[in-house]
């Protein structure tokens, strides 16, 4: 999906929600623990119920790797999912990837072709060539992490480095923005580290931000948006465990939807706010 | 696998060899191609030839998920197969992975409980509680990412820290130490790197060292031994093209045990000469 079209869907269905698909087996309604395929029928109830208030899904990868051969196989089963019945609908596979560039070359082709995700986010610690691989496909996106929003994230990311006025994860930034555009990056900002975006802002003032930590985590949205927003949107907002597990009965998709329209009529005001 | 067991094995079998199964299915021979399952065939053949001269395997996740569901099989299978038929040899999942904790021990699980690997290697980025998870299971290793072989380990792991003598890569060594310990903790440092080793050890004196990149990459055994080994050997050196891919004719078994005994016999000699 290219730039244009990713502004477009997110002014028409008023929303910037990207639905966590972090589907952890345990916490699935145990009704459906019987159906011959519990996670592929929890994410299928998940997106039908949710899919008309959101622009993304993002699926993490550990939760079905966690399972092994069957969990690769929902995995590429969700995302088929999505892309058949709502094509319109921006798919991260959130992976965390990076390697030197023939190995990377390698996952682009695990999730860009094998699968079609749309985005894959990856980490910068091994730098330019293990990052451009990911750019290399037409209306396909890297999603840098840049500032996480764990506790870890202050170990080094936060780190001031020598003769410059910049942390770490400003350094990414600003090195890595040469490496591609905003047609083709985008960052992982935390929602707890809302008091960044400025400064953030600052160094990539076009770029989306997908924005994790909202709800559970703790992260305000409307703190996000405040610093966070640009004149295209330039967010994606996530949540997982808020929308996904937020009921576990045999409701728990109308209770999803419902979590997730809250959250779509809050962004839908705060899009107003920035006349869009 | 314990650290006193690895140390073991390195001294009865003179050798600090990882063979690395970055098994790219369009580089097989081509009469293995008509197999059932070409990968995992290859896979086997090449750990029957080399598995006396080597101490670990590694797998490169990126290499198998680029053939999706029938990749992880394959992982998943090759990983059984070490550990059916080769119990005293240390398996590395070389997936990079890094997420928050709740994350990361998803994919410890996937690596550690799903399959049986010993070790997992891991980015740092994201901080300690990114890492952790990957230490509770006994027996079990993370193996951190410090310096890389590749040109883009310059763009941020080579960056001076602010009001330190050190680098990233060696504030991410000094920090992590203190997470776990030399029983279940590695570093990555690429063998291009071989001037680096003598700070690194300064840092690191006990830990094992896992070093890609000697071969096709560029790095100097020799040197890395040099600079790298303490008296435990702590290394474990890292060939894949070099061994895997040095033959792609029906004896290309044959071929890779003949790469992998030279390579072995090298290190006999590097071990003699540190009085192992």
């Amino acid at each position: 999906m290219d730039y244009k079209k990713l502004v477009q869907e997110i002014t028409k269905k008023r929303s910037f929600l990207c639905v966590g698909l972090d589907t952890d087996i345990n916490k699935i309604p145990s009704f459906l623990k019987k159906a011959e395929n519990p996670v592929f029928e929890f994410n299928k109830q998940i997106i039908d119920a949710t899919a008309k208030y959101a622009v993304a899904f993002k699926l993490n990868t550990a939760f079905y790797e966690s399972n092994g051969v069957q969990g690769w196989i929902d995995l590429e089963k969700t995302v088929n999912y999505i892309k058949t019945y709502y094509p319109e609908l921006f798919v991260i596979a959130d992976a965390k990837r990076g390697d030197i560039g023939n190995t990377s070359k390698m996952y682009a082709q695990a999730f860009f072709n094998s699968m079609n995700c749309d985005a894959i986010t990856v980490a910068p610690y091994m730098g330019k060539d293990s990052v451009s691989p990911f750019l290399e496909t037409k209306d396909k996106w890297a999603i840098i992490l840049a500032l996480t929003s764990n506790e870890g994230a202050f170990d080094f990311q936060t780190l001031s480095i020598q003769d410059s006025n910049n942390s770490l994860f400003e350094t990414v930034l600003s090195k890595s923005k040469e490496w591609g555009s905003k047609e083709n990056m985008m960052y992982v900002v935390g929602a707890t580290k809302a008091e960044s975006f400025k400064k953030i802002r600052e160094i990539v003032p076009d770029h989306f931000l997908l924005v994790p930590g909202v709800g559970v985590q703790g992260g305000d949205l409307e703190q996000v948006a405040k610093y966070g927003m640009n004149t295209s949107c330039g967010l994606l907002v996530n949540s997982s465990r808020g929308i996904i597990f937020a009921d576990n009965s045999e409701i728990f998709d109308k209770v999803a939807a419902e979590k997730a329209r809250e959250i779509q009529q809050q962004m839908d005001a705060l899009l107003r706010l920035s006349g869009i």
